[in-house]
């Protein structure tokens, strides 16, 4: 852009829409409230005029920093290294890369730099925040809260309050992966928890548990959503009812684990023992042995809509007539079972 | 803490110390300037009261946000994708959080967002910058620069000014690995290059020559760091030089790639063609088949040299009688050769 060309004005497009500067002020900054014969006008005068709204000057009247904090509540060590993160972010960074706004990516070595995370975020450096992987009982949502940043939620946070979230149908993917266990003749049929301080990890058990009301509570061990952690916990599992036929994990590194475990242990999959994992994380569902059977989740696609449904907030914010929503407001996605060779 | 017990106050410091306020803010502060003997007292009398600085008040004397952006100059998918960055992340995040410093990481879908990075940057969010893995041209630190932000590179930039940086010594590890392979009886050396727009890669093909000045030129293929490029480059270089008997490869990544390569070929490592990497990256080092023979470069180290660079810089801003340094500043660290299986 040649910056010696004076750009055309907002009251230029004012002038040509035959409005006030204020509608086309409201126009230009997606703020809703204008009606749509006028809100048309203005956008075909943008568009004549070639009306470009100044970064600066948009900033003082909308207040935005056109930035995004993003935070993972886990150890930075856990973000880089569960592929399920780069791909809810990689969902996040598309869809805030495609209305320019900043990914803020707030690491923090673990829970005890949270109170740091609220002091940033209190400091008025990005417009809202997106919080995924929250455990149950961390002080971060109060933090966020007494910031006064709009936030939307990756999982469903497990207290109440008006709260935005996306999630998966983790109860009734859950429900789909036992369900398919049986349907394969099984009935001895196990499984790994995630770390049950999360509501995921929660939700996938209660899914477990209501297809398999009366099963023996040794055939249930919890994990920790880490392959090493699936591994300790399907020799667990073995040790405890040898005789188990089948197994659903939590989620697709766990599954992994199981998977060594059993091979470690001579069983065969699926025949001795079927497997069903969770996420469809690839390439890992398609390149363990035998290649898993799971509960497919769309968490790009979460990580996409999060970051649209702050935005969308973000855009009514300051516009008093609006009912900025009300109530908890949950966004749950559908997830497909994937048949595999492992069950 | 409990809020309600008084805590003691800068003038008590001050009181105790014998000394002014301004003096005592200058030491908590940790700025330069204040004599040995008073300083110390100053210190003495903080410990003897128990004088925590207030947050905010500090934050009002020296401007600082306690926050510290990391921008990886590449896309956010090769961010997660090559462990080189978790692991320089990890020592910055260590560093950063033993002084209680937010780490902000910029992510962006690639270069054309830099812009926004520019303007995240000029929007006094941060006290500081790092930059990793610059690209030749890249606009970014133009953009850094108008900003006024104290930045650390990770890697010697390509441009002239008062930068600092933090590096490995590229050239000269380049040259152990190539000699290890002369050494060993091996005359027709190749090199699968990084990708020749960084000077890390510049870097390691001048020790390469450095040692083998008369090559092939054919001997010498780029790749781009990654798995997928070293293993198409190691076909090529196999079919233009069947003969070849050593390959030295710009990074572990690369070498594990020309590893496949060569096996696909029925080629045996070390007997037929000798390997030698760059980084030490491990597991991928130990996991290889055989074992990586590697130039190790402390990845975590520089990262938290970097931020412990900058913190030490954001120190001295706004000493007027400090020289805040002078001409470029690179820091080089030491390479050293690590014997495995491969060559």
């Amino acid at each position: 852009m040649n910056e010696t060309v004076p750009r055309p004005t907002l009251e230029a497009v004012a002038a040509r829409a035959g409005v006030s500067r204020a509608t086309v002020s409201r126009v230009v900054n997606g703020y809703d409230g204008v009606r749509e014969p006028l809100a048309e006008r203005v956008r075909q005068a943008v568009e004549e005029l070639g009306y470009v709204p100044n970064q600066a000057a948009r900033s003082l009247v909308t207040k935005r920093h056109d930035a995004v904090a993003v935070i993972v509540a886990e150890p930075e060590t856990r973000v880089f290294a569960d592929p399920f993160f780069a791909r809810q972010l990689r969902g996040i960074s598309k869809e805030l890369t495609a209305h320019d706004n900043q990914l803020v990516l707030l690491l923090t070595e673990g829970r005890e730099d949270h109170a740091r995370v609220g002091r940033y975020l209190a400091g008025g450096h990005v417009d809202g925040a997106l919080v995924i992987s929250l455990h149950i009982d961390d002080p971060l949502p109060g933090l966020i809260q007494r910031a006064g940043v709009p936030t939307v939620f990756g999982g469903r946070p497990d207290f109440d309050g008006r709260v935005v979230y996306v999630d998966s149908d983790n109860r009734g993917g859950a429900r789909d992966a036992v369900r398919h266990l049986l349907a394969l003749g099984r009935s001895r049929v196990a499984h790994i928890t995630g770390a049950l301080d999360q509501t995921s990890a929660v939700d996938r058990l209660d899914g477990f548990r209501d297809v398999m009301p009366d099963a023996d509570p040794r055939l249930v061990v919890e994990g920790d959503f880490t392959s090493a952690g699936g591994e300790r916990a399907m020799r667990e599992l073995l040790d405890r009812r040898p005789d188990l036929d089948a197994v659903f994990a939590g989620n697709d590194l766990m599954a992994a684990g199981a998977l060594r475990a059993l091979r470690e242990r001579g069983r065969r999959v699926p025949d001795d023992v079927a497997v069903v994992g969770f996420d469809d994380m690839l390439p890992i569902a398609e390149q363990t042995e035998p290649p898993l059977t799971t509960v497919r989740q769309d968490i790009e696609g979460m990580g996409r809509l999060m970051a649209r449904l702050l935005l969308r907030d973000l855009d009514r914010t300051g516009v008093p007539d609006e009912a900025a929503g009300g109530g908890p407001a949950g966004v749950v996605l559908p997830t497909t079972l994937i048949h595999r060779a492992s069950a």
